[in-house]
């Protein structure tokens, strides 16, 4: 029988994709794996074995950490990218490197198809097409978990493992977590199974990136991060100096990793409507947004600070939450968030203890928004204290009327 | 020679409000003293003696706390209120119920003028004056720190201390902090002085409304707390229930003053155009606005969080900040804020430790939005996977000729 | 065979909803047919006719004029709504009451499904469907246009044509518009067909709810307008008066309708993500728009305004659109805008002429935010222009700075 | 007695700039007068003139048309920029690069200060210093209207002749009009005087830059304008084909003229919190405008344009109105407006008819994003039906729980 195909399979080494990997062999298609390397955990060797020894023509391990975070996380700290006030987006920042490293396997391995695992009620499913189909509008994706054919025959994790024993698929643990996990070097995130009861807290020993708080060292650690353009581009703690993009967030998640900062447990809300409960943590994320913010503070513009906090921080963090990273508003935000950076220089002083990022202090050698002379209560060169009237009054104006109208209606202000 | 009028002056007892009563009656002002009771330490009687020894008619302290915490802090809580990403306005919310209770003291006692304290560079002035000018439109305003004569006059402290030494104000302390406080009971804040310069930390024994975190407790406190209508109603902790919402207020700020919770420090943009650092700490504030944005997540609908979020939370709290809770934008916001709330019912459970608010859990008893079935990765009852298919398709029918047209310009996306 | 149940479908007695109709006669299901008067104009008795000719249980018309007015155009009157600046929203404000009725007639009549005509590219489908699927979670849609075995039968014209013919269908007319249009009081639509030619103009003769504004009469008509909070409360011209709600919008109607005002012809995009040419013809909703927005000009607070035009007027506008009447945020935005509306009581008149709407002038009996004293350039009642200079001087702080660092780049604002 | 210094005044050769000349040389300062010609109507020579005869160093007239034109008319045509859904901003817009050559001028002559004749409760006084105080922190400004010594002097026109008299300065018309005008390229404004009335129409002549639409020709013109990145690069009309940006728009405003296009009578906020009545006839700019927003319809991603709409035009709008042109937020804003218009390209084609702009159709060589066989509604070629079903069906998760939740509440959607 004739191959259907070609299909380039995101494939994990997990019992899912096994599965998937298996199934599509069986229908007849010709499958191509790729992993993406973002920093996750990962017996790398094993997952390479496993798709060999199920069938799959050839085994991609693409190594996409430095752009995962120069493109990705970076403009997210730039961006002080949050999604309904507390997630750091971490899996959402991820797949736009995945989605356009696999699609540039499936270009030259010449596949027609592409294919992943991604469950049906998810946020990552959208995230992957909708990359997918804008990266190559002509690409075919087969998706399994929202085929009847497929996820009809496998309705639990039982027929699962059937499946594997009858077909020969290398089980690594009959035993699942008690809820997913997706790790990557910008956060692990943690849901489903057990979680799912949003009443109860997680399992102490869930948290794979962080330490735990209360146990982390009681003596704090204090770093110092540097900014240019909104980037950081030095760390210097205990001494030492790191400046490439790369090495500089591992060390921030290993410091921030020791002293447990950066974990959060939320209900939020699903591209597709549901609200779910997830639980991530983010920890070299949540120190440089904590350190962007602070030097923004100092060096930027009070009124194009108001400007990009309303439109750019949210329609960023939202776009990118929608999985619509390829997209003409993103292109569209991010020409602005860009252009916002320009002054963000400078660097800001922290101390790490116990869950928490202390600013210490905050310095600019190039920008000089900050003065302290005027900031000074006790100093009037250059302030002229009469004006504030002139200010005032003129602001007033308006007002006056609205508290007259309101006097007349009898609904005086003065009176509660 | 004639009285030229009668003054109430916002006095604290200090030297500066000491200086302007007393330089108030030079002119032949006759005035009524009026200071706020917002929660602040303060040693009332002294206040008082201070007053009448300095000659004024009459000294009128207010308890607005009550008032302060339903009217403006609950408010801000529901609306999750932060001014660029950190400050939780805690001065800002204080000004209005201070101004009204000012002002009705002026109506009540006759007089033709109010004048305050507050220097000429500051936000408290503006707050201030534009709510008095709303409040009563033919109102008349001192604000010596602003007047040439006056300033000219008093240059700096020790032309107070002169002034009062060769006047007789009695002077408490003739040694000044070397920063200046603001107190209230959602938060106290430090600034000018040695605190103008934003690259070193502030003095380890500055903060009085929260203890150290680094000495805090190493056993952590858990809390709950139930939300009515997006309004904290009751808290529990240690067997103990509170719902009178000025005790669980205060109550809150002993468990956030032990555990070390709610410190920052930041530089920000004041409404006049200054930049300005400023440390505060505010521990039921902080507490309570985690808590809250927590319960939304279960509780709200997502869209209508979204357009709060980017609309009502960025417009009240610069409203608030600038000083224009009286105006008609604050109204006009205000009845979108509460609106918003009407579901926001349920409680949270935390864990306070050191400087940390770790959320435990969230549950409603009455809100349905969230559903385990539907959130959960594992069942498809009343989910059809297939249904994911057309919204992705759907969705990419757009993003589909982005990509096409960045394709045929040779920018394909799929190449970095 | 037993039925397959009931279905309440939407006739208009052409030849589409007649060809469903039938087939779902075929398919062994019951049907009643649900047509709503929005004031399009219909041969009402041959729809009867037609109905029961080819098999329906029972036809109900039911007549939605007035609370389409009121509950529908009215707010996008008061909140000025418009779609991508220029469409004023016709179709999508009709439908969320034609949805409504259509459910109350399926549920009076114990129907199961809901069905109507709807292309599977436009926007209409969502509207409705989104509707029943709120109003009633439980309500099965069927949508033929969506099902293969419906679209794939009828390909074209000449299939619906063949099938009326050898089913008895009576058919009123063989030729088809070039073009497809629909009517209801707030304007008509005209897309599809030979418009599909966005470069073309659309044929002279195509327009019904408006005559040639180049062969209006000669002579203009001058009107006047009340409003009372936002909504059109009477409207005077030639010596009448008229107060009804749909009177008064019917009389806009036949006014504009001899003026030639209201049409526009664009390229809009629709919520599936398709660009589409549409023409439309609004003759009172134009009038009524132009006049809101001129009354709001001189009573409606200037704040309050700019964040409701920010906030409100584009996020209704584009719930609307989308077909999100029935949904959380559209109660939340609508409670924001009728709040904006409390002030917005005035009269405006105004000159109709070939295609224009002159205003001649406004006033308010009740309103007082305009005032000739304070608005005069000649007069310093109540103002002091000294207070200007502090006001520009506050403002200038910030931007000193700006220039400053500009001056310092070598990038002086002062050189082209 | 020495000179106080020298002033560059905005000198028109009217009644109040000619009193402002020669009671600052009265003060003992020299001055340098500077006029700008933005294509206003005047009398160059007579201006020159009586500059010289009262007594100024030097009138210096610089033609500003082209930058005013380019720089910021086609940024605003661009943008859609409207300021409270009406006003297209034709005097704001003049501001800037008056201020930028005033303070050329006064740089090259060595000024220490400049000087202009604008009222103290209007806009343009603060558009204009903030503009002299952005490019040069350091210049003074003199605004002898907001000064005691200069308006209690003069406090009426009396006072202006009885002065102009007594101290030979010539004057060209004893009769003022009544009402104010503002001239330039891009409007000509009236305010003031007997305008002050919102109640009563303009008089019928007051218009300059438009005839009345009720007396235009009978015929109407086809016109054709060509865009480029949003900026109109070719007009077409009665086969004659213009390029040169400045001499498009006169052809512009000539066309417009003629058919009485772009006159609005509306009651604004002024951004010193007084509400004013202004007319203003912006042919050029109405007609540019129109066909920009339609060129956009064809051509501009939905939803990079909703973002658009919503931020940048606002913004824009409002930044240009308040005059801060010469500031960071504007400068931030148009970086994401230029980004916007990279695909606006191609061409419109217009009638104009007494008072009216109607679209006869529109096209673009370059962009691809209206296809007519996309948006059929009888093509199903690259488009599948069923995917709408899941489109909506998803869309509907959300909105059936707040449906469900309405029914339990007992408010059931589906009932009026």
């Amino acid at each position: 029988m004739a191959s259907k195909g070609k299909v380039c399979l995101a494939y994990s080494g997990g019992l899912d994709t096994s599965t998937i990997l298996k199934w599509l062999l069986d229908q007849n298609y010709e499958v191509v794996c790729f992993l993406a390397d973002v920093g996750q955990e990962e017996d790398w060797d094993q997952v390479r074995s496993k798709a060999a020894a199920i069938g799959a023509t050839k085994m991609v391990i693409t190594d996409l950490r430095r752009e995962f975070v120069e493109e990705l996380c970076f403009p997210a700290i730039q961006c002080n990218a949050i999604y309904e006030g507390r997630y750091l987006l971490g899996t959402s920042l991820a797949r736009p490197v995945i989605a356009r490293a696999q699609m540039k396997v499936a270009a030259e391995e010449g596949c027609q198809f592409v294919s992943h695992g991604c469950t049906g009620k998810g946020n990552d499913q959208v995230r992957f097409e909708l990359a997918f189909l804008t990266i190559d509008p002509k690409i075919k994706i087969i998706a399994p978990w929202r085929m009847p054919e497929f996820f009809e025959r496998f309705q639990g994790r039982n027929d699962l493992l059937d499946y594997a024993a009858s077909t020969g698929i290398p089980v690594t643990s009959t035993k699942a977590k008690p809820y997913s996990m997706d790790d990557n070097i910008a956060h692990c995130s943690y849901e489903s199974g057990q979680l799912e009861d949003p009443s109860k807290p997680p399992p102490t020993d869930m948290w794979t990136r962080t330490d735990d708080p209360m146990t982390a060292p009681a003596t704090p650690q204090d770093i110092q991060i540097h900014f240019e353009k909104g980037i950081p581009v030095k760390l210097t703690t205990e001494g030492k100096e790191i400046t490439d993009s790369l090495e500089l967030f591992i060390a921030l998640n290993a410091i921030g990793k020791l002293h447990g900062i950066g974990r959060i447990d939320i209900v939020e809300n699903r591209y597709v409507g549901i609200k779910s409960r997830g639980c991530y943590d983010s920890p070299a994320m949540t120190i440089l947004r904590d350190a962007h913010l602070d030097i923004e503070g100092l060096v930027m513009d009070g009124k194009v600070r108001a400007l990009r906090d309303q439109f750019v921080t949210h329609a960023w963090s939202e776009i990118l939450y929608n999985g619509l990273y390829f997209s003409p508003e993103r292109e569209f935000v991010q020409n602005s968030l860009v252009f916002s950076q320009k002054s963000v220089n400078g660097e800001v002083r922290m101390r790490c203890y116990r869950g928490n990022v202390f600013i210490l202090g905050r310095s600019s050698e190039t920008e000089k928004l900050y003065s302290e002379e005027e900031s000074s209560m006790d100093s009037l060169v250059d302030f002229s204290p009469v004006d504030t009237t002139g200010f005032i009054n003129i602001n007033a104006i308006r007002l006056k009327k609205y508290g007259q109208a309101k006097l007349e209606a009898g609904e005086g202000l003065g009176t509660k």
